[in-house]
């Protein structure tokens, strides 16, 4: 299936460190799109072992993570309408 | 159709001010489901209207907006890893 992977990690307790390891998580199944926005193929087992990877770094009471799931790729258009390329993942 | 907006206002060249605008022209369209996450149903002529009311406040240089489309809000399937309800809303 195809995911598109949104998070949104609050700054509370140690926040910073939770948004790295949900970064680095994040980019070991799928590709970064934008600052905390993650897309790309993905089977159901891996996307539940994303999801066990994930869990204990996500706080369930400031923490977002929304994950789209799409049967095809080709059910979801795309359209960029400002930069195109992702300029924040060289220094990340 | 069926669309998620998701947006990384950079916070350069005064970037605050476009992040404010950017969010109050989605939010006339799409409802709020993440710091920079809308989502909802929309027609063409409204997301070329969105679009356009948009522009001017978009940094082709610094800023990304991603809209994913899909024909169907059925076709896409959404999952909460973390906090459902959006808390950041109130104060918006």
């Amino acid at each position: 299936m195809y995911v598109v992977l949104v998070y949104d990690i609050s700054q509370e307790k140690n926040g910073a460190k939770r948004w790295s390891k949900v970064f680095k998580i994040s980019k070991k199944y799928l590709s970064h799109i934008q600052n905390s926005v993650f897309e790309g193929e993905i089977s159901k087992p891996q996307l539940v072992q994303l999801q066990q990877e994930m869990k204990p770094y996500i706080d369930t009471e400031w923490d977002s993570v929304i994950v789209f799931k799409s049967r095809q790729e080709k059910w979801l258009d795309k359209e960029f309408w400002g930069k195109k390329e992702d300029k924040t993942s060289f220094f990340l």
